[in-house]
């Protein structure tokens, strides 16, 4: 079996995400190549990686470069991106800077998986938000022509970096103790025992810079800039797994069991159904998605006003489909497909 | 000033916000008999109320009786209620049981306080969910004519009664520990550190009976029942303060500008203001609603795909304004408008 040369760009919650996955679904790795702002050893899972110091020679040899990007400040791979597809790599970034260029594409293999054919050296891997509403969005909308969404988001703290994950329980730690949280570390207000809607920048419309690249990308991935998506971002004290409660309306008739028929075809989407007959719905919850490859929908339910609407709720691992695991199945894909090519 | 013999029956997590809300607010009690299942004394702010069993006798002399009441199984107003009732009593109850019956008012004073006007002797309280929605969803009604409404949850645990607070806090500390966490308590899974969708029982369809008195209570109060009400209910880990993530479709044209200057007249109605300068939205939380009497109202913003649709984000105190606050000022208005008028 042939071997690809693989970069893995930052070890933070993503990166080690990066390495976790390419070990677990035995990703045929040549070198694996971990690098960061900062040289050093880690640990993941028992196994040593050196990490070494990025740089664009770095890149030489170099045949996948997966970046684990940033939400926020710009990433490494504005950097080093297009150095290390002129020495031959092709980089898959997780982070915000490439999604809406026109040139890269934005993909979710089981979405829109085509996109990646001609592509150009750079890849985008979406949101963590996008990705996880759009695995159950994506089928439906072929299915029954998405017209509005309206989406609540219960994202975890891990979106904001391994920092965020420890603020998180050191707050928690304090309140239980009976303590005034006074140190908010990475949030603007406390997160434990709470829950933030002003979890990002906003713009001059008090529209989140989140809230529009679920937007803008789900436009984007799904090709069709006619779907009205509103969308609410929200930071719930979690540690791993963003919830959305998702309404849509569709322009053709809708049913649940039209729809979860749809969903249980749908490649990585597992449908959790609901039991009515203990009274109590099986419903995936974000602690169960930790760690798991699949995105889960539960609660599948009618509209009570309208044939043409429809509710779910949908939770995945953000650090997983959300970012790491999607990142390494377009590796796989593009090996797959045989559209690895160099564009140097 | 006339004084009034006020009973408040349940000493439960609403029963004690009762008993601290008539004394913060100074409401003109003669005496206060505080009833309970199981007579004892409880402390209340380092007041101490000697509590005695609920009987039918017990309302004798009473003029307004409060009843904590609860959200699942039938509440004492049931049994006790119309007996209150006929001994000269106004019944304000706070439970479930009465809410949908049509000679009953179901009132939010600053939104349908008239309804009042015409009680026969039994007045309910809106669940919590309803009340903090319909505080900001009321005045935009007036205003703009809603025609729908999605909306999504962020209930805190004490909804689910004092011992879910306990639960939620010992969760919390095993998990910090490192524990498994295996006795969910009140719960049908992991509150700490998780999200649950599925906190109340669903019907055939999948509908939460959380969900559906939404649905309902929305329409009652509003007095309209073309109003297409979409709910999604969620239990976050939080101790008190239910926040809500609403989008609305109006009738007529509505601006961020215009909705703002409907809620900064709406009673009641605190409206937290976004500034986009900072990059920070200021947004109120579940934390910061804990204790206060207002219904905060943030991140008003306008929809970008259509000029009648509006989104904003809302959050108060599940048991003050949801529930114990609702019910005095709801006696303090038969007061004020001497509709305290025994029906026996």
């Amino acid at each position: 079996m042939k071997k690809y040369n693989v970069a893995v760009v930052g070890v933070g919650a993503v990166g080690v995400e990066m390495l976790r996955v390419l070990h677990n679904r035995k990703f045929p790795c040549g070198t694996l190549k971990v690098m960061a702002r900062r040289p050093r050893t880690i640990v993941v899972d028992g196994r040593s990686y050196d990490v070494v110091e990025t740089t664009a020679q770095a890149f030489d040899g170099i045949d996948i470069a997966l970046f684990a990007g940033t939400e926020g400040e710009k990433g490494a791979a504005v950097t080093f991106g297009k150095e290390a597809v002129s020495r031959g790599a092709v980089v898959i970034d997780n982070g915000a800077d490439y999604r809406m260029d026109p040139r890269v594409p934005l993909v979710i293999p089981e979405v829109n998986g085509d996109a990646l054919k001609n592509h150009q050296g750079i890849i985008a891997n979406p949101n963590c938000t996008t990705a996880v509403l759009l695995m159950p969005l994506g089928p439906l909308h072929r299915a029954f022509r998405v017209k509005r969404v309206v989406v609540s988001t219960y994202q975890a703290v891990s979106g904001a970096g391994g920092k965020a994950m420890d603020d998180l329980r050191s707050q928690a730690a304090s309140f239980l103790k009976g303590e005034k949280v006074i140190d908010f570390g990475s949030f603007p207000d406390q997160i434990a025992f709470n829950v933030l809607a002003n979890n990002w920048k906003i713009d001059d419309q008090g529209v989140s810079n989140e809230e529009l690249k679920v937007v803008k990308e789900t436009h984007k991935i799904l090709g069709d800039d006619r779907i009205a998506v509103s969308v609410t971002t929200v930071r719930v004290p979690t540690l791993v797994g963003h919830g959305e409660s998702v309404y849509i309306e569709t322009e053709k008739d809708v049913t649940p069991q039209a729809a979860m028929e749809v969903l249980r075809r749908a490649p990585g989407v597992c449908v959790v159904e609901a039991d009515p007959q203990d009274g109590i719905a099986h419903c995936p919850t974000p602690l169960m998605s930790a760690g798991k490859e699949a995105t889960f929908v539960g609660r599948v339910r009618a509209d009570l006003f309208s044939s043409k609407a429809l509710l779910f709720w949908v939770v995945g691992d953000n650090l997983w489909k959300g970012a790491a695991l999607n990142a390494v199945q377009i590796a796989e894909m593009l090996i797959e497909k045989d559209w690895l090519k160099s564009t140097k």
